[in-house]
């Protein structure tokens, strides 16, 4: 496994499944989303607080590369780095099949920053990635 | 079929079956809510105008009983009557699949109104939903 | 606290909100699913095995009282006990939010079993649970 | 608005909204997915009797860019178009507000075919969507 800036521990649920019994593909970017929200909380940050000074972090682009299916009740590792492009975040996000370390989902995630209501630079909250953005 | 206050036709999604086939159990309570909102709605009214007049309807207690599954891609007939019971406005809902009229679902839904934050005895949402309180 | 079969430990998801910023009602029900499966899961059985040797085990009825809010990303502890009714098992289900013991959630859950396709008395699936059932 | 080879009108669900108060990222692709089933569906076509032939359609990537948002209890239309690459159906998927033909998003889908649990040249399923692909 690559080195990764987060890395979480997560649980498949049985209701996450579709008729084939495999994870449907929508629940993927819930738990990308899922994995970006406690980084963020884990850098003492959050949305909300970031919302209420006016900052809204908003899902421009998102890519998702299906490689292997999660069935219910697994348990899997989801991972992601981060960089900045421009004015763009982007979150590269990886998941991998605990079991054995099968890689599932590649994904890139950009985000943008919008400051009362007009897209900024995203400066606003570089401090707390910085320690963690590649080039 | 019963007379009812409000029907809804709408159809189930594929994403919302489980493993065996059938509906999720609690996606039932998504239908049974969009019902209620587009009944709101189909009165002139809405949850947010009321939020913004500082006026929260809260769902307290909920029954549902499970009579018949619906699967994927199926059209059903949900309906609803209404009624009061000291503070709590009670929704008394159902569904039927379409292509049988099979009864899948019947719930019972309690809610009560919080004004600014207190419990209230409801009068302040009681004139659109008057003609159709039954006793 | 009473004392419980079965605690589980969860948390949150900021997109199981809705606009109030509160846990939307039917995720509740998504909450006490997991915990049942994986209740199940503790004691080496499975839903899916069972489903295999023909027998289904489907909620009946389900009723929950709504006592207080979760907010995105909280921790809260899932509890239950069960008792059988006749040919139903009743899981009596608590949801109590981590930081202060709120109880949030009291449900009945009632489950039957369907053995090819025949509603049975449920001895099938007795023997793993009859260290808990209370009276 | 462009050509389309189906369209199909739909309305967001208050409990689709999050916290911002419009719809969480990972619903639209609920809706772009209920639009290709319902489209295959148009076509006297299902995954389910694909399925039970031993040919399972899977999502292989997904690219969603996000223009504008939807929020609760809001009319869209939701439009496809298809196309083949190599082994690859790519469904060109775009989705706009009704009231203001505000376009939302735009996403390419692409699809493979798996016969027996081999990835196949997905001729098998080309002969309904002949008269729709796109070059």
């Amino acid at each position: 496994m690559k080195e990764y800036a987060y890395k979480l521990e997560m649980k498949t649920r049985d209701y996450e499944c579709d008729v084939q019994g495999v994870i449907n593909n929508a629940n993927y970017q819930h738990y990308l989303e899922v994995t970006r929200h406690e980084f963020i909380q884990s850098l003492g940050q959050s949305f909300e607080e970031w919302h209420n000074r006016g900052i809204d972090v908003m899902v421009s682009k998102i890519t998702i590369n299906y490689k292997a299916s999660l069935r219910g009740g697994q348990e899997f590792i989801s991972c992601l780095n981060l960089k900045r492009t421009g004015v763009r975040y982007v979150f590269l996000q990886d998941i991998y099949r605990k079991s054995d370390m099968k890689h599932c989902i590649s994904a890139e995630v950009h985000c943008v920053c919008v400051v009362d209501g007009v897209l900024s630079r995203g400066d606003e909250i570089e401090a707390p990635f910085k320690p963690f953005l590649i080039s």
